[in-house]
């Protein structure tokens, strides 16, 4: 009996359309498909009616979950089983695919990556975004809002962030956007910077929202931005205004309304 | 007659595994597929043979190229031809997809936006190395050598860059890396901060390097590392010693000699 492989697999951002042709052939041929709570359902319609799907979505910072998850892909693949494991977006873009990928080197299970299309880069250009642009920006710097402070490595310096780079994308960053933006501000961002918010990008559920940088930062309460979310900060962001292309029913999803308390300065 | 329309399309960062269905899709149908120089010969057997197939690529700055790639994309579409302009990687990272977009609403032309998967990305998958990781990167910064110092908004701040991203990931860097390693080093990255050089990621040509940041900065002339290239300074680029997966013709793609001549401190 040979050993199996895992196939550590990015489904893309949402819309099945942007999964690769690699994710959708290694769907169709898998034994076993541990998949992750952003995985879009048409996308999983691909796995052949023989292989064993299981659920592997986790809270963020549940370590007993990822162990689990560790342990499957590994006891599946010495099974001899062709494992894939599926995270929405970029698996090496936040998504612990190479934390994975180390465990399964440590247990001798042989593995490949197959990157996907990143939420990051392609929620913007369902939005009209396009996050580099030769008058507005040359740089792109990918961030997330839960960045757990207790790592070994530096948290993330959004002063330096500001100064840094011209487009700034923050993934998972609902809950903490107003602080965020705070730190962004104070850090030297212009009170205006255009922010675009992204609600369930590439998908018919999307919806995006034009900000300026202060009217976030004067938000109180958690509830006012839903995860998932994506946030564009920079200038690129108000090119939404103009090519916004996307349709959901032949609707637009953009709003281009600020939130009414805030227009008075 | 009804106009036609433009999609603006990624082919990925080269193994045609990596194109998106829908890329593949439209370019199954499309009447006229406009393409750059760096996509794959396998990726274009996907057009059907009626198809118009123009080369589009164009040299940097070329901004005469550039004109005669819009003017074409627009009389294709107003004769009615589903028109594919399809570009390496993704179009809205340093692919002037962006401004593509712009020309075709200015001249009243529908377009769609299919993003693809990032060579930014994807490159450094192929060479064993995830961008992020719990441990040693939470921020990427994704910038390019080519960064022309006579646009509109400022030109990259690597001395910021330094401070503020755990891994940075250089495009179209080889000509001007020597430069950018001191400038990085001036700015406070320490000196034997690992980079990885990925030539030709994803493909059958790829090469991978592994260097202390000191030896690039320390390189003189620019033949030392070719275009296309894919360079990522970081903690991360030391996993590809340990995760190095991808294989050509069943050999690794790493090379882990450093230059003889700075090995010794």
């Amino acid at each position: 009996l040979t050993d199996g492989k895992v196939y550590l697999v990015g489904a893309g951002p949402g819309d099945p359309g942007l999964l690769t042709v690699r994710a959708a052939a290694l769907l169709a041929l898998a034994d076993t498909v541990l998949y992750d709570r952003l995985v879009d359902p048409g996308i999983l319609k691909l796995v052949r009616p023989e292989a064993s799907v299981i659920y592997a979505g986790k809270s963020v910072g549940s370590g007993d979950t990822q162990d689990k998850i560790n342990a499957k892909m590994v006891s599946e693949a010495k099974k001899g089983r062709t494992v894939v494991r599926l995270k929405g977006g970029d698996p090496f873009i936040f998504g612990r695919g190479g934390e994975e990928a180390e465990f399964l080197r440590r247990n001798r299970v042989d593995f490949e990556m197959v990157p996907g299309v990143s939420s990051a880069l392609a929620g913007a250009a369902y939005a009209g975004i396009p996050l580099t642009h030769r008058d507005y920006s040359s740089s792109v710097l990918i961030i997330t809002g839960h960045d757990a402070p207790s790592k070994v490595k530096r948290a993330v310096d959004l002063s330096s962030a500001a100064r840094a780079a011209d487009t700034l994308v923050i993934l998972m960053g609902a809950a903490t956007i107003a602080e965020t933006a705070r730190r962004l501000i104070d850090g030297g961002l212009e009170r205006e910077t255009p922010v675009a918010v992204i609600q369930s990008a590439t998908t018919k559920r999307q919806r995006t929202r034009l900000f300026r940088l202060v009217d976030l930062a004067e938000m109180s309460g958690t509830g006012a931005i839903e995860p998932p979310s994506l946030i564009v900060v920079g200038a690129v962001a108000s090119l939404a205004r103009d090519l916004d292309w996307f349709r959901v029913d032949g609707k637009t999803t953009l709003e281009k309304l600020r939130p009414a308390k805030k227009t008075a300065r």
